[in-house]
């Protein structure tokens, strides 16, 4: 018979049985801490109708978007996990009770051009609240403390969560009477890094037709930076000449007001004002996180609020506030940049049971009774040399080798190996039991994530 | 602007907060009993190259893929996970050790002809032990032991699982000379119940050209019925004639030797001659799992043993044995026959708490104390009238409501509500916790499936 040449697709992650399992256990802090916070899982269809998904319509969405046709539908894969929500809270608003608070960790498809570290299908992790007509801002408030306790659960401690607020943006802009001209403003100013303060008033005056007294406004504003306080104090200056810039900084005001009661320490979180973000979508506050070793990944976790979730289906009002994170992405830089936790046991069992009698049940009552105990245990019984045996478990990492032979089933005892420091011990049940919980609990202390 | 209607593709399940959580409760069962055997998690692409996908071809599943092309690519979504399971083995064989033990709990496609409870997007969860070149008789022996922990973990009682030996049947219909024409005697035998034993003497004669005395040997073949022990001890009577049907005796006497040591009571078990399964694929010991008071559901888990997992890639021998359950088509039945357990609690969170200060900042320090204690909390700050907030943690089933006024504040105390009871304590921080944790515990003790 020829053989097909197994392959998998370029541009879709396929891990090994090692990583996966440091991947899952992302997963698994990502839902432990969203539900911490009062966020329901949701799993919507990863196919959902052309129509309803391309909703929107237009973009770069619709040429990488996966579409096709069986029957006579007309389907697509999600590319993202906000337009499944926005359709899902839609056609279920009636059943649903506001806020309404849903995580979601899920595949979604992108038929990106294939290249290093991009994606075709990948994972988001999304958390958002939706409000019926209103959402208090503590919501948004709510959202960096979230952001600090999934990165410092995963192990992180050097990022920062940036935010900052659209209605400051564009109350500003409007104060200067340039509400039409604020995206050609932006994409120059985005150049200040790169060409200087002095070519991006330059480029304000000639390119965009502001006067010389718009641009220097525009400069200082820009230029205002410091710590939180100082930030809103120098913010508070352009108070009272716009209606929707004092909005802007009443919120960004509450959502600084109420960090330490949220237990977020001071240095992990930044007002910025050159944070814009999706300029069309987002109305308030905004957020990126950025890991300070890494500002070449850029944001890690971004979102913000935004008046109309689900307007292309109803015409009711449901604003809210979301962040999502890019997790195979995440997973795919933190394993180039080595910063994944390798001393985690990442093995499929605690325990290899070498069963060394030829009648197994012994054994097999030991590995009954570990398993009852929350041990995961596999049973070797494979005919193979006790060198290939060792190697099997040493290959996988595995913590614990178990010895039953004849000698230890006539005394009521096993004997136990500790793979890493060779350390072996003949004891009865209880005591290699409690010696596997205590080791295994000193072995599973660390985070996934590990800085150097 | 007009709203384009939302609505989600018939055949895909799409489930409200409430039963989302039930299906989350079940799929957690399953990824802990699966860990607890061994087994490592796997997650592979819901999309692969066609070729790849079908390289076994032909058959139904062709006419039911989900295949279209993007750019040059012909593409396909996995209709199950064995195929990708046979790929991603013969990919990464160098990389694995063996015996490679893996789950994996995904979506897999199949475009059916919609109806009640069947779907186009379904979970399987899989779990299979891959040996190279060869595989030890005490893995299929281990089988009913997992399907066994899963179910009562998941809270059922009342179910069989049935093992039957494809060798057995091999070997029996060898030794009547009849290897050529199994799939139609089968074929006949399995109409016993509808027509009786009599039409089906006539019809293995007549039909299938069948002597009159080796129609009978068929009948009271499958006349064998009994305990475990009776139908081993009749089917030793047909030892010695066929070396197939031998061996195929000797591996059901070792599965069924060792039940007792892998935990698994009698009583849930059977040998059942006329399980035979997929006949193209499995060639030993074979499995079905029957719930006992919906026998019309048929089997909620099954599988085999097979001797190729991945022909299709590679001409190494790679031998297995795995089950499968249908998750989505289990959930959906055990629903509609009113088996999930509504008592456990499937609220987003279990405390909501209601600030009725001005300052929020003593209600955010509380729900950060909470979370911190692994309490799932949400704060409510809707500018909604009381009687709104308790509909609120009513509708979604929330257990504990708290009101942190002035008063409280200042005496340091919070008032909880048990929305269950009724009862309200008005107790300081750690009496509160205590309380709620031990309600908690009280509240999830029970399984999520409940039967009566």
């Amino acid at each position: 018979m020829e053989k097909m040449k197994p392959r998998t697709l370029s541009g879709f992650m396929e891990l090994l049985p090692r990583p996966q399992q440091q991947m899952e256990r992302m997963m698994d802090v990502l839902r432990r801490t969203y539900a911490l916070y009062g966020f329901t899982p949701l799993d919507t269809p990863v196919i959902e109708s052309s129509e309803v998904l391309l909703a929107k319509g237009g973009g770069d969405t619709e040429k990488q978007i996966y579409r096709f046709t069986k029957g006579d539908s007309d389907l697509a894969l999600r590319f993202d996990l906000t337009v499944p929500l926005a359709k899902y809270v839609a056609l279920h608003y009636n059943e649903l009770a506001f806020p309404f608070r849903r995580y979601q960790i899920g595949k979604v498809y992108r038929g990106e051009r294939a290249q290093r570290g991009r994606f075709r299908e990948f994972y988001q992790a999304d958390i958002d609240v939706i409000g019926d007509g209103k959402l208090d801002i503590t919501n948004e408030a709510e959202i960096p403390a979230i952001i600090y306790q999934t990165f410092t659960t995963l192990g992180l401690r050097r990022f920062q969560i940036r935010v900052n607020n659209r209605k400051i943006l564009n109350g500003f802009y409007a104060m200067l009477g340039l509400t039409g001209r604020s995206g050609d403003i932006m994409r120059t100013v985005d150049k200040l890094d790169k060409i200087g303060p002095d070519k991006v008033r330059a480029c304000l005056v000639e390119d965009c037709a502001l006067t010389g007294e718009q641009a220097d406004e525009i400069l200082s504003f820009i230029a205002i930076s410091g710590s939180n306080e100082q930030v809103l104090a120098a913010l508070s200056g352009y108070a009272g000449r716009n209606g929707i810039f004092d909005q802007g900084l009443d919120e960004l005001n509450a959502v600084v007001q109420y960090l330490a009661a949220f237990g977020v320490p001071e240095d992990h979180f930044a007002v910025d004002l050159t944070i814009a973000r999706g300029l069309d979508y987002y109305t308030g506050t905004v957020y990126e996180t950025t890991l300070l070793d890494h500002p070449e990944i850029g944001s890690v976790c971004s979102g913000g609020r935004y008046d109309n979730l689900a307007e292309y289906y109803t015409d009711r009002q449901l604003p809210g506030v979301g962040i999502s994170i890019g997790l195979t992405r995440l997973f795919y830089v933190l394993g180039e940049q080595g910063m994944l936790n390798d001393d985690l046991p990442t093995a499929p069992a605690d325990v290899l049971i070498l069963p060394m009698a030829d009648d197994l049940a012994p054994a097999i009552s030991l590995a009954t009774r570990l398993r009852a105990a929350g041990v995961r245990t596999q049973l070797y019984t494979e005919a193979k040399k006790f060198k290939a045996k060792m190697a099997y478990a040493d290959r996988q990492g595995i913590p614990y080798v178990i010895f039953l032979g004849e000698d230890e089933i006539a005394r009521s005892v096993v004997t136990c190996k500790d793979m890493l420091s060779g350390e072996q011990t003949t004891l009865d049940f209880d005591g290699t039991l409690a010696r596997i919980r205590s080791g295994l609990a000193a072995k599973n202390a660390g985070a996934v994530i590990r800085e150097r």
